[in-house]
């Protein structure tokens, strides 16, 4: 699976090594949180770990995965017993939706509904999280998500919580309630499109777990629509908490169906890319009439969440001129050059209170781009990133007037010293909405690596306060991500947001270091690797010095080899000091240097053979 | 280079792409000081960009490579004509120094030093760098790292300075003086051991840049000499600024004699993993005459300068009893072994006045080790760590008596929240002598990445003020890095360093990142590679989506696609906006709307051919 040179598996399924797929039922026989469990070696006395998991059934031995079939729409009787939506025939679909010309037929496979019509908001109904939320409602969702970002934090003792958080509000406990006020506030968004309802919920706000987003897109070349959805199993096996769409040229309609219907995760997409499509890649042929009716179209398919740029103002292009790299965002350049081959406003700034009804009515959230973000360390917290902010600040309020789940993209390329301010002006100016930012990278200088330079100012800005990081791969700036790009892309986030979630003091997160240095500490090597962000990887690194089974029990390991090992001394001061009764060792060390000699005096024990 | 499977060369030689070696002469003929310039393409209008060169004489075609003669003493001339050290025969050289058992014969070659004997001070002379500084004296050391710094951030305009820096006294423009008094106050250390004539100069100190170090190591399997001075020439092609030689076990002497006559960087090492080997790896067998003869030996062989656990005191090792994981450091755990065993006071603290007196005859830098690490998130920052730094400040001042040159150690793994107050306190207790640390990690849970989760505390810590960084590989915790592991930690670290140089406000340091960005923005492929910290891995990602030759000069890339380009729009409407008088564009959006269209209103141009 590590090799690059070997064909892409169908769908990869199955657990990761060492964990098992395990459900923790909440108030009702059909709410049951996945969850992986890691259990340790026995003998060890230490619990299972329990984690986070985004991988959905693919990761559940018990589950037969049929990518025809879809997964089981685990939301649909929630979505149902609320009496607000309803069916209807749905929008006709067109030739242009997948990039036909009339007269070409379509070249991918069509996944069948089986005669699924799509949901939408009775009249005068709300059918939002935001809105159930400011109802004084919890739904379903609300207390999956409490179940699913609680893990064992109750098992952690209070002394131990420490953290800068920032003016965050981070419960001891995430209680329904707490996650419903949260929502309520704004400050998270639990994005549940009721057209997706094979989605797991989720929640994304500071004072949950940070979560990361993978981007995906399809391929030049024709590939099976089994390639495709693999594109997001495979991201969200390592943990993509949602997935981007990203789409373009043909068949866009019928793939993002193959995705959506195999998803756990909530699918977002940037809707003016398929709007252009169906314009010929005219920016200036765009229209509302064909924005809206593509907004529709992917709101019907069940798309939960949507980058909509409709910050960047026309008044905002000329702060643009002097920049060192202009517009970056590929959607904020499509509405910077209609705006300027019209001389008009953006139209999506003119329409929003229409884009956030249509939103309203499906539950999609609305993720508003910054088309202005900067591309390059001299561009960043410049005048033109700044003043798209604030309209989104505006833009905000004005769609949570609408009961619309609302997120806020952010930067881009920002030096380290210039990242704090960002969060800080963000969420002033938004009302805490939820900040979801593609890294900052803190340095143009290293192409190939900028995964790790974004990397850097992920890890900052999740711990100032950004809810939601999307991903960089090694290959940004150069070429597509293959296979490995995205696995090395997602942990390498998914690291990013745990060391954001260590320093806001997050009360479950340390469980998960500790739980890994007690078992590097004492040789389990398995129990380290099975607790790894990448199992296979650390096994493999370690296969690659050490390849012997054996050397998966030995107490040394091949940086110091069995000559010399620092964790092996480091037991016997433990224990010495454990018989000398603790912290009054200091006193008996004379007695401890006898006992010291007396047991041996050698720090390299021989390997025991494995317990049972 | 870059295929795993392919068999190691054996001297790395050749400039990077695009690169050429250039000499900046200073006051005297034999004062040239190497660095690199990246010509960008002709008809771009910008001048080469001049980089900081770690590499030496290996990416300079002009020089001829001999490991066999080794490189040419460039310091030899100035270190005489001091006058204040003289040669003598030196220790005798004895089996053990290499492992060897008595009636064993040395199984690799023997460098050919053709006579040269060692030196040292002369009686009652301090031939050190930091007692010339406080005799204000400007030595050609001190006028090379001067204009090795300084880059051409004269260049840049004062505007463009801004940063952080956290009450460090960086310099719009570094001389000698600066270098001199910076030497003379303990907050940089220039080391320059008269034995190894051949290093190249610089300087480690927080208002210079930031420096990495890459460790190596002689392989179990007995290797080449050649081989293991490739693993350093290596390390400095990608931007290692010291090495250290980590070797065990047989043949120590013979390899770094090797590794020393062929380094143009300074070599550091652990003196008491070769004492350990000379006591048959028994710590509780090690004297301190033992210590003393292998700093002697290693002292008149050249090494720069070696790090010695000497604050890691007796009372300080109950304060671990409760870590979750001890001891970490190897060099701690010898001397808390040693400790426990005879349970007395650390030879090293006891001796350390005899130990300074040595490095000083030879100015040879003391790293002030930190045996007392945390090696896990649960460790960081606590009481054993911090006691040890109270014993490292206080060694710091006694070492400066002796105008030993001084640096400290620092951790390690530490949540990003602990990060800022390590650096606090080591300047408060080390009287802000230059700090140097390993990472640290911001979390435990990704082994396999820690060359990134290291990378991440490293660059924030170096913003803080760190003045060296020492490297991750992506091995670390697993196994042993090969050649691959080696150019990714050392690429990683340098993008950290680079993103702490830009967080300060370092004036040459934005330079690279604008003039990349430029290349970036202006479709300028190659000069986007060549200013890369890896042109090879840059343009190899280039190339696996777009291999043809023509891909380099097209005003696209792969993640786009001709159809459309965010880069080329923005051009556009700085075009657009430059010829509207700039910022009074705005009233003029109508007639910029006309000329948009009347130019064609198209954002893609088909490549052009090649400026020649």
């Amino acid at each position: 699976m590590s090799d690059h040179a070997a064909p892409a598996p169908r769908i990869t399924t199955g657990p990761l090594p060492g964990s098992r797929k395990i459900h923790v039922e909440g108030s009702r026989p059909d709410l049951r949180v996945a969850m992986r469990e890691v259990d340790l070696a026995p003998g060890c006395g230490e619990p299972p770990v329990r984690l986070y998991d985004c991988s959905g059934p693919y990761t559940d031995p018990a589950a037969t995965v049929d990518i025809a079939k879809g997964l089981p729409p685990l939301r649909t009787a929630w979505v149902l017993e609320r009496g607000d939506v309803e069916t209807y025939p749905g929008r006709p679909h067109r030739p242009e939706d997948d990039g036909l010309k009339p007269g070409e037929t379509i070249a991918v496979p069509v996944f069948d509904r089986g005669g699924r019509l799509p949901l939408r908001a009775k009249p005068g109904c709300r059918p939002t999280q935001r809105a159930y939320a400011r109802a004084g409602i919890v739904t379903p969702e609300m207390e999956y998500v409490a179940i699913r970002e609680n893990l064992r934090r109750a098992d952690l003792t209070r002394a131990n919580r420490d953290g800068e958080d920032f003016g965050a509000a981070i419960p001891d406990e995430v209680t329904p309630e707490f996650v419903r006020d949260e929502i309520a506030r704004g400050r998270a968004i639990l994005p549940a499109n009721p057209n997706h309802p094979e989605a797991e919920p989720m929640i994304i706000g500071r004072n949950f777990l940070t979560k990361i987003n993978a981007n995906i897109g399809n391929s030049a070349v024709a590939s099976s629509v089994e390639a495709e959805v693999e594109k997001m199993v495979w991201a969200i096996r390592w943990g993509a908490d949602t997935v981007m769409d990203l789409s373009t040229g043909r068949h866009i309609h019928a793939t993002r169906e193959w995705i959506l219907r195999n998803a756990p995760v909530p699918i977002g997409t940037v809707p003016i890319y398929q709007a252009l499509e169906k314009v010929d890649g005219r920016a200036e042929d765009l229209t509302w009439e064909v924005f809206r009716d593509t907004l529709i179209e992917q709101a019907e398919q069940g798309v939960d969440y949507v980058t909509i740029h409709a910050g960047l103002r026309l008044a905002h292009i000329p702060l643009t001129a002097k920049r060192v790299t202009g517009i970056v965002s590929r959607g904020g350049s499509i509405i910077a050059k209609w705006c300027l081959a019209h001389h008009r406003e953006n139209f999506l700034y003119t329409h929003f209170d229409e884009i956030c009804e249509i939103l309203t009515a499906y539950d999609v959230g609305i993720s508003l781009g910054d088309g202005l973000r900067p591309g390059s360390i001299a561009d960043g917290n410049d005048a033109a990133q700044f003043a798209e902010l604030e309209t989104l600040g505006e833009l905000t309020h004005r769609a949570w007037a609408f009961d619309t789940q609302v997120m806020i993209e952010g930067p881009g390329h920002v030096p380290m010293h210039k990242i704090k301010v960002n969060v800080e002006k963000q969420l002033a100016l938004c009302g805490e909405a939820p900040f979801y930012t593609l890294g900052p990278l803190v340095t143009d200088i290293a192409p190939g690596y900028d995964h790790i330079t974004s990397a850097i100012g992920a890890a900052m800005i999740g711990w100032f306060g950004t809810a939601m990081l999307c991903y960089v791969t090694p290959k940004e700036h150069l070429g597509l991500p293959d296979r490995q790009d995205v696995r090395e892309g997602v942990v390498t986030y998914k690291l990013a947001a745990h060391a954001a979630d260590l320093a806001k003091g997050h009360p479950a997160a340390r469980l998960r270091d500790d739980a890994l240095s007690r078992a590097r500490f004492e040789f389990r090597w398995r129990d380290q690797f099975h607790l790894s962000l990448d199992p296979e990887k650390a096994q493999d690194f370690h296969d690659q010095s050490l390849p012997a089974d054996g050397a998966k029990l030995a107490h040394f390991c091949s940086m110091c080899g069995p000559k010399f090992c620092a964790y092996q001394i480091s037991q016997e001061v433990r224990d010495l000091a454990a018989s000398q009764d603790g912290m009054a060792a200091q006193d008996g060390m004379a007695a401890m240097s006898e006992k010291f000699r007396a047991e041996g005096g050698e720090i390299y024990q021989p390997a025991k053979p494995a317990a049972e």
